[in-house]
C-alpha cells in the first residue's frame, strides 16, 4: 500500500487512524475533505467520533467545528453528529443524523452558498482553521499530493490549516493522477485577477495540491470505496419533466436564443437531473459541455455516447456500478474531465462567462416565482443552498425543476407564499413540473401567478391557488405581488396541523 | 445651440420633440436614458404622453414598453404613467405616480438586477426593442456620442433599437467629453471574455458612444437641468448608524480583515449614505475609492477632501447645490472620476474581484437576516431591488442599514418573518440599526436572531420579538430556522388592520 506514498519524509509520518485523531485538539475548527460523498477521510472522523464519545463519557464535553467541501457520509459527518462532537458544521450537508441534530437545536449549522466558502475562510470571517484531514489519492516523490474523488475547498483547507493530516486511500484509482486542475491563482482583494477560464475545458492550475511538508502531521492510509449514491432511475413523473425541458431547449435553439449546442449545463442529482440527462441523450443536442459541481451517472452516460464533449466540476457524484465502470476505464475520460476546487467550478465570474444552463431542484414554489431550497415547512431545514445560488444567480436561463406534489400528493409544491426564501424571483427564470413548464422572463408579478398556477401546479390546487390571486387582488395591502397576509402561509398551517395542505 | 452638434448630417435631422415622438409606434418598447434622475430624455417623453392623452381621448389605447437604466424623474416616468401610456415597464423606478398605478395592477412591472438587464436584452428574454431615446451632451464631428450624466444602459439600447432619437441637451457641461468609459467588448455567451478591470479607475473602454448614423431618425435638441435629488443632510438616527459602520470598519482594519484604504465602497442614496460618507470624511481612512452605482453629495465632499481617490459609477445623483459646484469645476474632478455601463458598474465579476464593500438600505429584515428592499407589507412595491442585489451577493462584507422603526414608531423595520424577500440570509453579513450593529458572518440562524434582536432592534419591540424566539424554539415545525406560521406574518397584519405593528 505504500506504493501510493511516494515522498520517503511523508512516508515517515504514517500512523493509524486513532492516533492521528488525537492530533484534533478539542475546540478545533477543522477543515475535512469531501463533496457529496466523493474523496471525504473515511477513517480520522470515525477515531475522532470515537474519541469524543469516550470524552463525553468522562464528563469532557469536546466539540469541534467542521467544515468541508459539501456534503459527504455517514462515516463522516454521521459519525460525529450521532456523538455530538460538532460544535458548529459549515456549509453544507445532507446527512440524516446530523439534518436531525441542527434540527432539534443541538447543532449549529451555517448553510452558506458554496462559491463563498473559500474565500470567507481567507477573510478570516469564521475564525482559524486549526487543522485540515484531506483524503488523496496519492503523494508523489516530491510531496506533491495527488486529490481524491472531489477537491471542494481541499486548497484552502492545506493553506490554512495549521496543522494537516493526510488519508491516502488507494481504493480510489491511480488514474486520477494528472486529471484535476487547482487553481492557485486567487487572491484577497485589492489583489484579485481575472480567472482565465473561457471554455469548460481550460487548464488553469496545477493536477496537484502543494503543501508543505513540516504541516504534515500525519499520514493515515485507507482502502474504502466512496459512499455510493444509489442511481435513482428516471420516474414517469421525472420523464415528464424533462420532457418540457427538452422542448423548451429546442424552443430556444429554434428562436437563435441558445446555439445549437446549448450552453455549459449545470445539474444536481437525483431523478429528475438522471431523466434530463437522459433525455439530452436521444435528443437533437451534439457537443455539449457541462461546468457544474458534480458529474453525476447521467453524464457520464453522455460521456459514453459522445453527446457531452467535457464535463468540469468539483467532484464525482456516481453510483457503485458507475464509479466501477468509470474507475476501469478512467484513462478513456480522462481528456474530457477535469475536477477543479469549488470556489473555481461554482464561481459567479465563471458561471456568468459561460452562461451556464442551471437546472436545480425545490422544496416549494410560490406563485410569484420565489423559490424555497433548504426549509420545509419554513423551519426545518433539509440540507442546504449548496451552489444552487451561484448559478441560479448567474445562468443565462435558470430553472427550477419539482414535481407538482410531495407526500403522496398531500404537499402542493407550487403555493401562495413559500415559507423560506433562498432564490427569489429575480433569479428564477423558469419552473417546470410534470404538469408543465413555466417560462416566466420579463414577466411581472401577477402575470407570472397566472402562468405558474395555470402551468405547473397539480390541478388538484389549481382552484385554490386561483382563488387566492383573485381575492388578492382585491384585498392586499399592495398591488404589485397582490397578497393576504393572514392567509399567504395558511397552507404551511394546515400541513403542520392535519398533514395534508388539502382542504378537509 | 447647434455648437454641440458637431456632425453635419445629424445636423440636419433636428427636429421637434413633437415631431420625435411620432416616431415611435404604438406597442414599441422604447428604450430611454436615465439613472437616477441624471442624463434622462427631457422633452421626447412629454411630447409622447401629450400625443397618448390625444390617442386616447379618441379611443385609441396605445400603451409602449419603457425600459431605462433605472429610476429618471416626474418629466418621464411621471408623465408617461399620468396618462397610462405604460404597458411594461423594467428594470426600476421610484416614481409616485408610476408607483401608484403598479400597485393599483394598472401597470405591469418587471424589477430586475440592474446587472442583468443589457444581457437579457441582448438574449432577447424581453423583446425586440424597438426605438431608443438617449440624452446624450453632445456629437463630435465625426458622429460619436458624448455621454450625458448617466451611462445606464445606452449601450444597448443605441445597439438593439432598430430606431435612435437623441436629445443633445446643451444644459450638461461640455467637459463631460472625455469622462466616460463605454465598454464596448460585452458578448453573448459562449464568446464572453474576462472583463479586465481590476482597479476602479481602470479604463477599458471609449468614452463615445457608437451608433450608426442612418439609425438615427430625429435630433432634438434641449436645454434643461437633470431632476435635482434634495440633499438628505444626515439626522441623529443617521448619524448614529454611521457610526457603528465606521467602528466596525474600523476594528476589520485592525483585525487585519481589511487593508488601511478599506476596499472599494459602494453606497446608496439617501440620508444615511450621506452620513456614512460624511463619517469617512472624518474618519481615519485615507485613499479610499469607489466602485459603485452613483456618485452622490457625500461622495463629491470625500474628493473635495481628498479623502477619495477615485470614484467609478454609472450615473450622477446630486443635489442641486453640489451640482452646480461640480458642473462649474468639472475639470479638476475629471481625472478622479469616470462613468461606465451599468452592466460593468453593478457587474458580479467585477464586484466580486475587486472586494466591495457594499452598504445599502432596507424596508425590513428579519430576525434571521433576511432582507425585505422593495415591497411594503409583502405587497405594496416601493421602487425597487436596483443594484443591491449585484453589489451584496459579490461583496466583500454586504451591509445593509435602517433605522429601527419608520412611520413615528408604528413600525418594526426587524421583524418575526421579512413579509418579502430580496436578499436571503446567505448574502447579509451586517445588519445595521441606530441602536448597534450586528455581525452576523458565520452565524446560525438561531445565534443570528439573539445577536439581531439584541443589537438592532428597538427597545420597545424587543421584548415581543424574544418571546416569538422562545416560544417558536419549542413549538417550530422544524428548530434550524424555528418560526411559528401562524404568527410569523402577524405584526404586518396588525399593521395593515391597525396602522402600528405595536400590540393595543
Amino acid at each position: 500500500m505504500t506504493g501510493r506514498i511516494r515522498n520517503r519524509e511523508l512516508r515517515s509520518r504514517i500512523v493509524e487512524a486513532e492516533e492521528a485523531a488525537q492530533l484534533i485538539r478539542p475546540g478545533d475548527n477543522v477543515g475535512m475533505s469531501g463533496f457529496t460523498g466523493a474523496g471525504y477521510p473515511k477513517e480520522v472522523p470515525g477515531a475522532l467520533a470515537k474519541r469524543v464519545q469516550k470524552a463525553h463519557e468522562a464528563g469532557d464535553p469536546i466539540k469541534f467545528g467542521l467544515w468541508t467541501g459539501a456534503s459527504t457520509a455517514p462515516e463522516l459527518d454521521g459519525a460525529l453528529a450521532e456523538v455530538d462532537g460538532i460544535d458548529l458544521r459549515l456549509p453544507y450537508q445532507s446527512d440524516p443524523v446530523t439534518r436531525a441534530k441542527i434540527n432539534d437545536g443541538s447543532l449549529g449549522y451555517t448553510d452558506i452558498h458554496l462559491s463563498h466558502v473559500a474565500q470567507r475562510v481567507w477573510q478570516g470571517f469564521f475564525g482559524k482553521l486549526d487543522v485540515a484531514v484531506v483524503e488523496v489519492s496519492g503523494i508523489t516523490e516530491d510531496g506533491a499530493l495527488i486529490p481524491s474523488a472531489s477537491v471542494g475547498n481541499n486548497k484552502t483547507w492545506l493553506e490554512q490549516a495549521d496543522r494537516v493530516i493526510l488519508e491516502v486511500n488507494s481504493w480510489q484509482s491511480e488514474q486520477l493522477e494528472g486529471l484535476h486542475d487547482v487553481y492557485y491563482g486567487t487572491a484577497l482583494p485589492p489583489h484579485r485577477m481575472p480567472i482565465p477560464i473561457t471554455h469548460p475545458a481550460d487548464r488553469i492550475g496545477s493536477p496537484y495540491f502543494h503543501c508543505p511538508a513540516d504541516k504534515i502531521v500525519a499520514v493515515v492510509e485507507t482502502d474504502s470505496p466512496d459512499r455510493n449514491s444509489p442511481f435513482t432511475a428516471p420516474d414517469e413523473t421525472s420523464a415528464r419533466i424533462a420532457g418540457h425541458i427538452l422542448d423548451f431547449l429546442g424552443t430556444e435553439v429554434e428562436s437563435g436564443r441558445l446555439p445549437r449546442n446549448l450552453l455549459p449545463l449545470q445539474s444536481g442529482v437525483g431523478n429528475i437531473a438522471n431523466a434530463v440527462l437522459a433525455g439530452l441523450d436521444s435528443g437533437p443536442f451534439e457537443s455539449l459541455t457541462a461546468y457544474t459541481e458534480v458529474m453525476q451517472d447521467g453524464m457520464l452516460q453522455l460521456l459514453d455516447s459522445g453527446r457531452l464533449e467535457f464535463v468540469s466540476a468539483t467532484a464525482f457524484s456516481l453510483s457503485s456500478s458507475a464509479l466501477d465502470r468509470f474507475n476501469r476505464n478512467l484513462g478513456d475520460y480522462r481528456d474530457r474531465i477535469l475536477l477543479r476546487p469549488q470556489e473555481i467550478s461554482n464561481h459567479p465570474e465563471v458561471v456568468r462567462r459561460l452562461g451556464c444552463l442551471a437546472m436545480n431542484g425545490v422544496i416549494e414554489a410560490d406563485i410569484y416565482g420565489n423559490v424555497n431550497s433548504t426549509h420545509v415547512m419554513g423551519s426545518r431545514i433539509q440540507n442546504g443552498i449548496g451552489g444552487s445560488g451561484d448559478f441560479a444567480r448567474n445562468a443565462y436561463v435558470s430553472i427550477f425543476m419539482t414535481p407538482s406534489q410531495a407526500k403522496n400528493g398531500a404537499i402542493s409544491t407550487i403555493v401562495p407564499m413559500v415559507s423560506h426564501v433562498d432564490h427569489t424571483e429575480h433569479d428564477v427564470d423558469v419552473i417546470v413540473t410534470e404538469q408543465g413548464l413555466a417560462d416566466l422572463r420579463g414577466l411581472p408579478p401577477r402575470a407570472r401567478a397566472r402562468k405558474i398556477i395555470e402551468t405547473c401546479a397539480h390541478p388538484d390546487f389549481r382552484p385554490a391557488l386561483r382563488d387566492y390571486v383573485e381575492r388578492a387582488a382585491h384585498a392586499s395591502y399592495g398591488g404589485h405581488t397582490p397578497h393576504l397576509l393572514d392567509e399567504a402561509l395558511s397552507w404551511h398551517q394546515r400541513y403542520v396541523r392535519e398533514g395534508s395542505m388539502r382542504a378537509g
